[in-house]
Parts: C-alpha cells; structure tokens; sequence
C-alpha cells in the first residue's frame, strides 16, 4: 500500500489507480459523487438505452443517443466548488411549464447541441466535461441506437404465468412482471471503444449500484463491453443497491443481485461485493455466496441516514478508499 | 496619445479605455467581435423588444426576456481560440427537423436556464460569459418586457396615406409602410442599472450599426438609458449601416439615420460618425450634416469585401482603434 492509498482512509486523497465505473441514471451518479472524492484517474460507462423523457423525446426527434444518463453522471462528476456546483445545477435544470419546452433538461439539450455540431460522440461528451471541469470522464457503452427487452413473466397482469418479451427501457423497469433475463436489440451493438479501452487498462471496474435490470445488467449486454469485463485484469466491485427495486428485483435477497449478473456475464471475476452493513438481513448467506464466487464481502455503512434507496456519497467514498487501499476485511457482523 | 494607443493602429493590442456598445442583433454582433480585438474593457448593451422565432416562444413560454440578441452579443465576444470558437458555435446551434424543438437556439435554452436557476438576469449572463470565456459583458438594456411600437404611414398598402400603430419588434422590421417615429410599451421601462452604470463612466459609447429602429434607436426609449446617454461625459461614435434597409430605412441618406437618432434623443451630443467609405453616395452632404452637430466624420473601408449588408469585423477593429486613439481626421474624399 502506498502511503497515498494509506492516507486515503482518513483524509481521503485522490489515490492515483485507475477506475471505471459502470451504470446508469442515479445509482451512477450517487457512486461518481463518492468515486471522485478519491480517484484521480475516473471513467464512468453509462447505460444509453434510455426510451423515456426528455431522453426519448431527443432520441425521437434527432436519432441521437438518449442523453439524460450521460448528463447525470457528468453533473455527479462536478466539484464542490461554486463552478462546479452551479453548472451542475444549469445542467440537471428541467424546464417546466406546459409548453413545448416542457419536462426538457437544459443538459440533454447541450449533449445534443454538441453531437450536433462536432459529429462526434465522445468528442461532445469531453467537450462538456471540460466546460464543467468535471473530475473524470463520461462514456455511453455503445455509440449505436439500443433498446432495452425483456423476459418477463406475468406481464399482463390477467396472466401471470405467461412469458413474453416486454421493449423499452422504460417499459421493463415498470413492468408488473417478474424479469427472468433481459437482452438489448440489436444484440450486437458494437461497444464505445474507449469503453472497452477504460475497462480494459483500468485497476478497478465498479458495477453498480443501480436499477440491476435497466442501467446495470445492459453493460453486458454489449458483446465487446462483456468480453472486456471478463478478461481485464482490474479488480471488479460490486455494488450493491439498498434494498429490491419495485418491479425489476422484487423478492430479490442481496446474494440475487450478484447471481443476476453472474447470468449475464458467466465468466465475471468478481473481487469485491459491497454493500450497505443496515441492508443486508442475512449477512452470513450473503459472505456464504460471495466467498464462493472468491470474492470478499465488505459491508459499510454507505446510505443516506434514514433511507432504504440512497447511497450516502461520503460514507461511499470513505468505503471505496478502503477497498482500494486494500484494507483486509472489516467483518463487524461476526 | 498613450504608447498603448498609438501601438494599437497597427498591431491592434488591447487599448484600456472602457467602452460601451449599444444595438442588437447582426449589426451589433460585427461590432463587438471588430471591439473585442481591440479594446479591453468592453460591455455589450442589447435591445431586448424581439418577438419572433426562438426568443418569442421563449418569452411567451416563460415569460423571460427574449434571450437571441443576447446570446448572439455573448458569441461574439467569444475568443478566436478553440475554446471560443467551439462555444461560439454550441451557443449559436439551432435544432432542426420539425419537431417540438426546430429552430430553438441551444445559447438561447442556456440563457433562460441560468435565469431560472439564478433567478437573476445579469448574474446569469454573467455566468455564459464566464463558460465562454467571453472579452467583454452582456447586458439587456432593461429587465422589463417590452414591446416595440412604430407610427407608420402606410402599414396597409391598400391606404397607403393611413397612419398608424404597429405593434411588436418583427412588425416593425417588416412593415411594408414608413416608419415616422418608434416607442416601448411601457413607456417607463426602467432601465438594467448595470447597462446605466456602464455607459455613465465609460470613455467611448459606440451606437450601432445594426437594423436603426428595431435594434438601435430602442436604447433611446428607455427613458434612464437615454438620459445617461445624453449626460455621460464618453464620447459617442454613431457607426453607420452599409445602406438602407428594406422596411425599416427606405430611401434613407446617411445623414437622415443620424436625424432619426437624434429625434429620438434630442440632446445627444455625437463626437464620431463613422461610415463606410464605399457606402456613402455624398460624402460632402454626409460630413456637412455631421459637422454641423459638432461632430467629426470618419470613412473607412469597413465592409465585407462584395457585400453591402455586413461589417468586416478586422476592418472594423482597424477604424474603431483609429477613432479611440484619436487619429485626426483622413478625409480621403477631399
């Protein structure tokens, strides 16, 4: 351990590995706040498969890549100086009203203003990082036009023992059915390459937290993006959410979550899972999975005070540093 | 004459005089991107009475100012390195297609946003000159929504002997009849402080070129932006257009723009009328007229080579640092 990495526990100093992390919507954004108190060198990969809002309405009238997910991460990399802050709420600004203009996010607006004018993904995104001096950088997972589908039992209410393919983001986070596996169309949508780049070169990959099924599970989806995550060499971590999500994880105990994504990505090294120490009803059945998979559990106290779906950026940071300094495991539940 | 100023006929560095520029729109745009390169204490003031397109949609959606001739005064401002240009271009992006968003400006989605999170018009004009790094501040000439009425003889080509009121900024500009005489409503804007504090202690005010009754002459009906006007001890440089202009100056010599002014602010006293040396019929009438308000004449070869609508910004730069540094007058006419 470097003594930067030592004193990242306590003072929490920019630790020089590279990480990536991979998600979408706020469960991304929620881990970026955390991870950009204490990374340096910070990548964020996010979920486009967005149909929804302001996002879809943009995706339908230009073709362009859904923003909205792409914004929030970029507006969570923002500093906490008055820069920062205030273009990371001109960002997220949503205009209201009941004209045309109305439920659009003044940040969607720019990502595609730039798309636009530069032709160019990636290229657009940088531009808007550096704009809002953000502390890392904001990837799509693939630069093609995705949508989310899934298999769902019980879709239709009225017959809950019938399987069928839901379509759309938005549809299968809300669908009253129970997931059995989700797939993206078209399923061979090439990965962003400097994604795969990232994933590829970095020292630790985060997956997670988020809604499993719509922003986290979808990264492997994307054949390239899969591939990479099985065969990098970085540390993989697992993040797990506070609780079921209504409507994807229903029923799901922790140990669930990890198996879900295991499903999807068979040959996944995972080294670390962590999740928060007060959401967690069966600690012993969760290390029992966890170490099986030959990974480490850590459990923290990493959600805001009184609230069963959000990670606390501090306390969240305070346990990245510790797992990327490489503190052996701190086990309070045995 | 300072080192600073005489060097700036050539070289063109960066004089310390503080100057003001009144207009809107196109006009006012060539001229602050010819100010920009030569002067280092620069405030833009905008008319702010536009109706149509982006910004009338805007205003009518959120009730704001119309933010276009803003906007497009801040692109100018911006720099000529990749920084400046790319911004310049984001901020001027317009969406097209036909949809919900077509013909929207991205600069003008930017400005409202900032109005709505900071609840403060120059504080939020303040910030898009931060991002873009712009040389020089943007300022409305009031905060209040108004509207540009003319008196118009003729509005109606089927009597063309009628006189009457024209309502509204794109009314006016494309009235098919005569334009006698130009007011807001309300009479009694209140003038934005900043824009009177600026011209109070500036050395040098400069008054268009620009459309004369829907972007220049709109300044001298704010009665606080007039009287500061009338009353700073800056010496006023009236820039001429290229010509006439289609509904607004039908027939108009040279010398009629500056009465027109003058009949809006009677006491106006004007110490420079610049005009292109390619774009005045009489030379001799112009500079009798010009004189007799005590004023000095300078011609110079500022337009776009071929064009008789638009200012070339260098060129521009080139008389407007002859005319701060004092150059005694060049009369290459007589």
């Amino acid at each position: 351990m470097t003594p930067e990495l030592a004193a990242g526990l306590t003072g929490r100093p920019i630790l020089p590995d590279a990480v990536v992390a991979l998600g979408g919507g706020h469960g991304l954004s929620a881990s970026l706040a955390a991870l950009r108190r204490v990374v340096d060198d910070l990548t964020a990969v996010v979920t486009v498969a967005d149909n929804g809002g302001s996002s879809g309405r943009l995706r339908e009238e230009f073709g362009v890549l859904p923003p909205g997910d792409l914004r929030m991460a970029l507006a969570a990399l923002c500093g906490d100086d008055e820069w920062g802050q205030t273009w990371a709420k001109v960002l997220q600004h949503r205009f209201a009203g009941d004209g045309q203009m109305q439920g659009h996010s003044l940040g969607n607006l720019l990502i595609v203003a730039l798309w636009e004018q530069l032709g160019e993904h990636v290229d657009g995104l940088d531009w808007v990082g550096r704009l809002l001096d953000a502390r890392g950088r904001v990837l799509p997972m693939t630069l093609a036009g995705v949508d989310l589908c899934a298999e769902v039992v019980g879709h239709d209410p009225a017959r809950p023992d019938v399987r069928s393919v839901v379509r759309g983001q938005v549809q299968v986070a809300t669908t009253p059915g129970r997931i059995v596996s989700v797939s993206l169309d078209p399923a061979t949508a090439p990965a962003c390459p400097e994604a795969v780049g990232a994933v590829t070169t970095a020292d630790w990959v985060v997956l997670g937290p988020g809604s499993w099924y719509s922003s986290v599970i979808p990264h492997l989806l994307v054949p390239e993006l899969r591939e990479a995550l099985v065969e990098t060499e970085a540390k993989v971590v697992v993040v797990l959410n506070l609780g079921e999500q209504k409507g994807e994880t229903d029923g799901y105990a922790p140990e669930d979550h990890v198996a879900a994504l295991l499903e999807h990505a068979p040959g996944l090294r995972i080294h670390t899972v962590l999740a928060d120490v007060g959401s967690v009803p069966d600690p012993l059945a969760l290390e029992g999975a966890v170490r099986s998979l030959g990974a480490e559990l850590v459990l923290a106290d990493v959600a805001v005070p009184g609230s069963t779906t959000q990670h606390d950026p501090v306390r969240l940071a305070d346990a990245y540093a510790r797992i990327f300094a490489g503190v052996e495991s701190f086990a309070p539940w045995r």
